[in-house]
């Protein structure tokens, strides 16, 4: 089993910006920054308006090299900042921008990409347009990152991503995630890892972030209360098929698949609500669920952008779990994984629509 | 000539952490860490108790990848304010520290290190010890990098790097650098670029560090007032000697050397005392001139530390300079640059014991 500590280090996005990277194929999470716009923009001048503080402290939790979606989302809020800032001050308004993410993402990349980002920023806002300092934070976001009281926003689109893999599912064999055959105990274990991150999560947010100050948090997730729900964990019955097929033909060892967990949960929102009112320290104020195909949806399919040629949930998911898969089998057997992992979404994709749920939630840091 | 936007891209020290890189080979500036070590104590020991603030935030300015050198001075800082603190009070002291360099550096070397640095520091400091957030701020400290009043203390090792070429040195001619040759107008065009630049980090510090915070700057430099010495500018003569061999081969194009110089510029005491003077925002409290030996230093020769076997001002040469030589000159013609250089330098230090000079000055921000 991965260890806590193990999984620090092995686990971040695809780095570089080759066809596989993060950067590239992370344009369902382009679309899902584009979905949950109105519920950010909200939260975003609710925290500005209610602090109005001299430099406004944002942070992207979990922002991953994927530097085109962090620095869009950054332009998106800070364009809705500048709004609302014109209606109250005239002194050019300073922003601290973090960027955090595990230390071993690619944080060179993004850096690199700064120079050109600030320049589009200060041509889209103008002359007095104040300034935006942007910094890089490496670290989990299950412990501390941040000075007490400090933050006014804070992003993230990774709390489904678990602090470690749970403790005791020795027994979820031929499978990679929770799934239908998945035991009890192993479907608990899941749930239990969740609460207990999430709620370490809104501990450690919560003397990060000033009162009044606001969150906007974005998961994989399920509507439904039942805990196997096909939109959430058919992407990773389809690896759990692939790796099944290959220890059937001898070239995975049995006991390393029954090893091999995915470190991730897919909340509800009720589930969620109720966390957040347990540890106490955030109001619930809004939430949104909502589908999303694996195909390039309606928007996007009409659309005359080239991004949408660039689109393929395949590459999407591999970027997401190769450093996992390659940590655990090995770089020998990875390009055969992939194959027969690629092969099966393709046939699922060309039988039916499938999608998968993203809940977001906005909380208010009470005091 | 390269322009000042160009020296953004190329200029950054050797990442990784291979032999030539920077990490490795920084031995001098590890031991001009500890030549330096009483005046930065007393300074950052001031600006603590002057401010005795929540969070004491702390800037290391072009930290490079000598994460090594740049977590050491951090260390060192740190304990001293601890012993500070515990005279003024008991709850634990928050630290924010930033890691500053150009967006080329490799700062994802650097970020998997903290892990460990974290580690120590907790170890070291005790079971009292607050948090220490460490963030990465990739750009130029000749441009704005910090929101206004945030700065407790700032620390830099760079300031001899100017921000670009100075314009008007065309006829600098077989020359890299400052030579005992160089034209007077070549040194005007040397010291006036210093002049701005100097000038412009004053100005731009002057907005980020809060009245009473300090700054402590360490930088190659002159000891007396005359503009060439040997001091200063005898390891960049070896390197035109090298290049002028070459030229002479018809290995390089002269052409192509005429165009090479070197966006370096040592001061001396005098006149940084008399440019902060001139900009008027800080006080200038205390200088430091020292010798450094190309050789391992006696203190280090008798040390039993492994350290000193890795001794090699080549190295450290070649990891400062290799980037900018290799823009220019191209990949193909670098190791036999090197080769050369290594002689040269090898020969210059089997004749006598060469020295470079290092100028330190603590600054206060008025206010």
């Amino acid at each position: 089993m991965v260890m806590a500590t193990e999984l620090k280090h092995v686990f971040h996005m695809n780095g570089g910006s080759d066809d596989t990277s993060y950067a590239k194929s992370s344009y369902i999470q382009k679309q899902l920054l584009t979905l949950t716009k109105p519920l950010k923009e909200q939260a975003i001048r609710d925290s500005y308006c209610k602090n109005l503080p001299k430099t406004m402290c944002i942070a992207d939790l979990g922002c991953s090299s994927a530097e085109s979606n962090t620095l869009s989302l950054i332009t998106e809020l800070l364009d809705t900042i500048e709004k609302a800032h014109r209606e109250h001050g005239n002194e050019p308004q300073e922003y601290q921008v973090y960027l955090n993410d595990l230390p071993g993402n690619d944080f060179n990349t993004i850096f690199r990409s700064l120079g050109k980002f600030e320049d589009k920023l200060k041509k889209k806002m103008g002359d007095d347009f104040g300034h935006c300092f942007v910094s890089g934070v490496p670290g989990s976001f299950y412990g501390r990152l941040f000075p007490s009281n400090h933050l006014h926003f804070v992003h993230s689109y990774s709390i489904h991503w678990l602090s470690q893999i749970p403790k005791g599912i020795e027994n979820n064999k031929e499978n990679v995630y929770i799934s239908r055959t998945s035991p009890s105990n192993v479907v608990k274990a899941y749930s239990d890892q969740f609460e207990n991150d999430f709620t370490t999560f809104l501990r450690r947010r919560s003397e990060e972030v000033v009162a009044g100050g606001m969150m906007v948090l974005t998961m994989l997730g399920r509507k439904t209360e039942e805990l196997y729900s096909k939109e959430s964990c058919y992407m990773y019955d389809l690896l759990a098929t692939a790796l099944n097929s290959m220890v059937f033909e001898g070239l995975i060892d049995e006991e390393k698949l029954n090893t091999y967990n995915i470190p991730q949960y897919p909340p509800s929102a009720a589930e969620l609500r109720n966390l957040v009112d347990k540890q106490g320290s955030f109001s619930f104020d809004q939430v949104h669920v909502c589908e999303v195909s694996w195909e390039a949806n309606e928007c996007y399919k009409y659309s005359s952008s080239k991004e949408s040629d660039h689109y393929d949930f395949y590459k999407c998911m591999r970027s997401v779990v190769e450093p996992l898969l390659t940590s655990h089998f090995g770089e020998t057997i990875i390009e055969e994984i992939f194959k027969r992992y690629k092969d099966l979404i393709q046939n699922a994709m060309a039988l039916e629509n499938n999608v998968f749920i993203n809940v977001t939630i906005s909380l208010t840091r009470k005091g």
